[in-house]
């Protein structure tokens, strides 16, 4: 892209615009930017992408700067180089709503099945800010249950999840590999969740977390905590998410007023 | 955290329930979580965590897997170890919410100045997509900003914004250091904003946003695209956001129905 034209062109008092020439980086990072977006919203479905000179066309730029931006999305595993093809579309991230509350099955069902690897579940003594979160007495036991999902067999998130015991026991009996905890615990318990919170960031994966979740350490992952409510407002599921950053993405709508 | 009790204990027919005796690594991972969500919330606003003493008896777990969980924190920079003080939290991380929108100056405001770094300012001539998004003709310019944004000097996030020209031309007149695009585009164009899109991901820094961020490379960002819109539905401010990982979360309340 063009270098802004000077900002003395523009009436009124400019504020600190810096009118340097700007550095191939940063140029290299504004066109890999927009053909990410193009890349995750599907804009490429043959999995081609234009070829270098078509890229320098449509973005004015120069050779360089357009081999710098692919190779910024291949370092993020979102393209490779193909000899006498060109440059292949590599991603396979999917989008998770933030706004619904859903499962990742529920969520990800047109593009394959959730399998879970559970690696651990059953009744536990929380420390006491889980209990405090989860509205159950000091001391007494809730169900941990600890998953390795997949989608159509590759990892895509580990997940840690504390039940209240009335709700949670009842799951243990359950398809716990083939079904969400979402599903599972509004049939058991015959009750509709309601609302949820999250907060989430974005963490390079620890060692362990890396071997589990197959990814290389130190990549980048979101880290979810979320807490969902029945829709009597009663807290009932606390879980602590990992997914695979190269894997998902996250959509949300967000409103001004 | 005791692991859970045998599976065979519950009633019905466990479906893959695993009875591994649990990894140390996994153990830690669980105490980490449940501390680190307590650091993010403000639990411990002297900023001392327990002694490992008192994790031991709260998590119900031994010293080692205290350390290690400890441990976690630390390589996040969540806590750090002061010799005869104990454990700090070091933590310097915001919540941005993702139901409202707002801009970084308004969300951040109790914790300090937010001031922008105009990396550059003015009109281009966007490639194919950009206009398509903003509802702008092709060949047509739009105003491109691209600023690094500080909270209390410290960078937080690099933004890319693209503005249709009757939008942005008149923000290039205004204290882009100091004040949210959002609050701009309102006040010169006496309108409201309504929607956006966004989608977000995590993904390793590479080395020139790395620099100018002052993270280390492959520190893990959120990578935002943002798409705002008038209230009349109009697309009027199309954004890149990259935040430091480690000093934002987001969050967010989804509802189930």
């Amino acid at each position: 892209m063009p270098s802004p034209a000077a900002a003395s062109a523009v009436p009124g008092e400019p504020v600190a615009l810096t009118r340097v020439r700007r550095l191939r980086a940063d140029r290299a990072r504004q066109v890999a930017d927009v053909l990410r977006a193009q890349i995750l919203r599907g804009d490429y479905p043959h999995r081609t992408l234009p070829d270098e000179r078509a890229l320098m066309l449509e973005f004015g730029e120069s050779r360089n700067t357009v081999r710098d931006a692919l190779d910024l999305l291949r370092c993020d595993g979102l393209v490779e180089r193909q000899q006498g093809v060109g440059t292949l579309v590599t991603a396979k991230k999917y989008a998770h709503g933030l706004n619904r509350l859903m499962g990742l099955a529920e969520t990800l069902r047109e593009h394959g099945p959730i399998t879970n690897e559970v690696r651990t579940a059953g009744p536990i003594t929380p420390p006491r800010v889980v209990a405090q979160r989860l509205g159950v007495p000091a001391g007494e036991q809730v169900i941990y249950i600890e998953r390795l999902r997949r989608l159509s067999g590759l990892p895509l998130s580990l997940d840690l999840t504390y039940l209240p015991s009335d709700v949670g026991a009842q799951l243990l009996a359950e398809d716990l590999v083939n079904e969400d905890v979402f599903a599972l615990i509004e049939r058991t318990s015959g009750r509709a969740l309601g609302t949820a919170e999250i907060e989430m960031e974005a963490v390079n994966a620890d060692p362990h977390s890396a071997d589990v979740l197959e990814i290389p350490r130190g990549a980048a992952m979101l880290l979810l905590e979320r807490l969902s409510h029945f829709d009597d407002g009663r807290p009932v599921d606390l879980e602590y998410i990992r997914f695979r950053g190269d894997r998902l993405t996250m959509r949300a709508e967000m409103r001004r007023a």
